[in-house]
């Protein structure tokens, strides 16, 4: 079963959730009411050989990703992450030095982002490192936006340049370690009228499944133009070495950590120094079931349903 | 390091952590103003074979204890739970029926305690089952008890009967799995002026242990009368398995989850179908440090620093 089959399953049989639950389970945080405030919640593992490998990756990346990982999620939500707390558990032989460092940078990269470590819990045991990390954050002055919300005839765009994010770049720049979680800029987005998302994502699985789920979310179709996807030095260095075209890269490839979004409007930000795309527009549903049509370099379309598969399986 | 230490030492760092973190992070949760809200937070971890035996325990229980000890931070802190959240790594040959019971039973177990699963994260992985579990709480009506507050004269208590949380009882009962955070008795207790305590924990690194904490968290020390500790079935049995005294198993064993608290008047709480026991008495810190003296059965007294290990380790 699929994390999502299982997770959906699980929020399926919340008959009983409360009706202070804001949020339905399902979207990039979970969300609960707390007095007359929502809170937001999202929690995510990062484990050594699935989701980064200490054998190359620096402690200090793993543990910024492991942060960073979440925040991305609250940045998906254009919410203000409030604080965090962190589950570690340490291979017996991992050494006080290390762990000390571990704690240090994941303390230093959640308050880069204004997201205090709150609490902890630490144990040892005979495999390998596991962290996991609960953020909580709050709306603020901005109405978190939903997987849910698109309409038909919404353009749907992009932040910085996709693929390749397992590349090491000739600068050493990995991107699935080093992203920026783009918080900042979400909540400018979803902050002015002009330019809110009517639904948003971050791109985790990649940029075909993400783009399904707000799809599905939203009962609509999407139209891909594929010469449009912003292609990122990654995905141009993977395609030298897959040889496939650094497109597929592009849709299939995952932990991008972008916003995927849908907008009735173009949000051209003129502040943004992260480049903002269109690379798409949201139909009505035509089939039993939504979809996402592909316009192919050479003027071709076709389903991404028949597509070969794009073959990059999320990590875990 | 010992895990208290390292967290120490990540707190001791926490140099920037904002004014709006309600309650120096060391307690039995993690706290921070939202709005004008108080939020708790705490996180636990349930390792096979660190904290579970899946080979003995069965899928229920590991289901609800991933729960229930996180529940019992809540319960030390007299709060209210909200909602939580989970986060699990499965063993890749784990397969759907079971993964599906066990994130069933423990959203079944969080929902009985008014505190609904809002999210999750699943992995994939080659190693044991790891479950992580967040739960957040608020205050409600009542104010939260701390670690630090006991003040000279004030009586030490417990509920319940302590000690051999590991032993498995003729009618299957097994303490560490099968115990019932004392949520409702602490806001009962903390909710009446009569009755409040002034220091509370609960007992998950033994008795021992634990009234340390309180003893450092207050600067002072404890008298301990060993006749007067609640023995347990499972101290009893233990203590028949180990050839060691009952006493040394509530004072040392972990796991008992059960609430110790002080307060200046004795909390008769005539509605309470849970013990509550009077086992000693705060003292002022007589030496450079605060320290637990044991007044023993045969009217002997010693420094728990010059009993011999009480052997226990925490599992992790």
């Amino acid at each position: 079963m699929r994390e999502f089959d299982l997770l959906a399953h699980v929020y399926r049989s919340n008959v009983d959730l409360p009706a202070d639950v804001a949020i339905p389970p399902g979207d990039d945080m979970g969300a609960i009411r707390l007095g007359g405030q929502t809170l937001l919640v999202t929690v995510d593992q990062l484990a050594d050989g699935v989701h980064v490998d200490l054998a190359t990756a620096s402690l200090e990346q793993v543990a910024r990703k492991a942060v960073t990982r979440n925040l991305s999620d609250v940045a998906a939500m254009a919410a203000r992450p409030v604080g965090a707390v962190v589950a570690v558990s340490l291979p017996r032989d991992f050494g006080d030095t290390r762990a000390t460092e571990l704690f240090d940078s994941m303390r230093r990269t959640a308050a880069a982002f204004d997201c205090p470590l709150v609490g902890g819990d630490i144990a040892m045991w005979d495999h390998p490192l596991l962290i996991s990390v609960t953020v909580f954050a709050e709306p603020g002055e901005v109405e978190p936006v939903l997987r849910s919300g698109a309409q038909p005839g919404d353009g749907i765009y992009v932040t910085g340049r996709l693929g390749g994010s397992n590349e090491t770049l000739p600068d050493h720049y990995t991107h699935h370690l080093d992203f920026m979680p783009r918080i900042t800029l979400a909540r400018e987005l979803a902050g002015d009228a002009a330019t809110r998302p009517s639904s948003m994502i971050d791109l985790s699985d990649g940029l075909a499944r993400d783009l399904k789920h707000l799809c599905d979310a939203g009962n609509l179709d999407a139209d891909l133009t594929i010469a449009d996807l912003p292609l990122s030095d990654g995905a141009h260095q993977a395609a030298r070495r897959t040889n496939e075209p650094a497109w597929q890269h592009a849709l299939g490839d995952g932990e991008d950590y972008e916003l995927l979004f849908t907008a009735p409007r173009s949000p051209r930000i003129e502040t943004a120094d992260v480049p903002i795309t269109r690379i798409g527009t949201m139909r009505p549903c035509a089939g039993a079931t939504p979809a996402i049509l592909l316009h192919l370099p050479d003027g071709a379309t076709c389903k991404l349903a028949d597509l070969p598969s794009l073959g990059w399986e999320h990590h875990a």
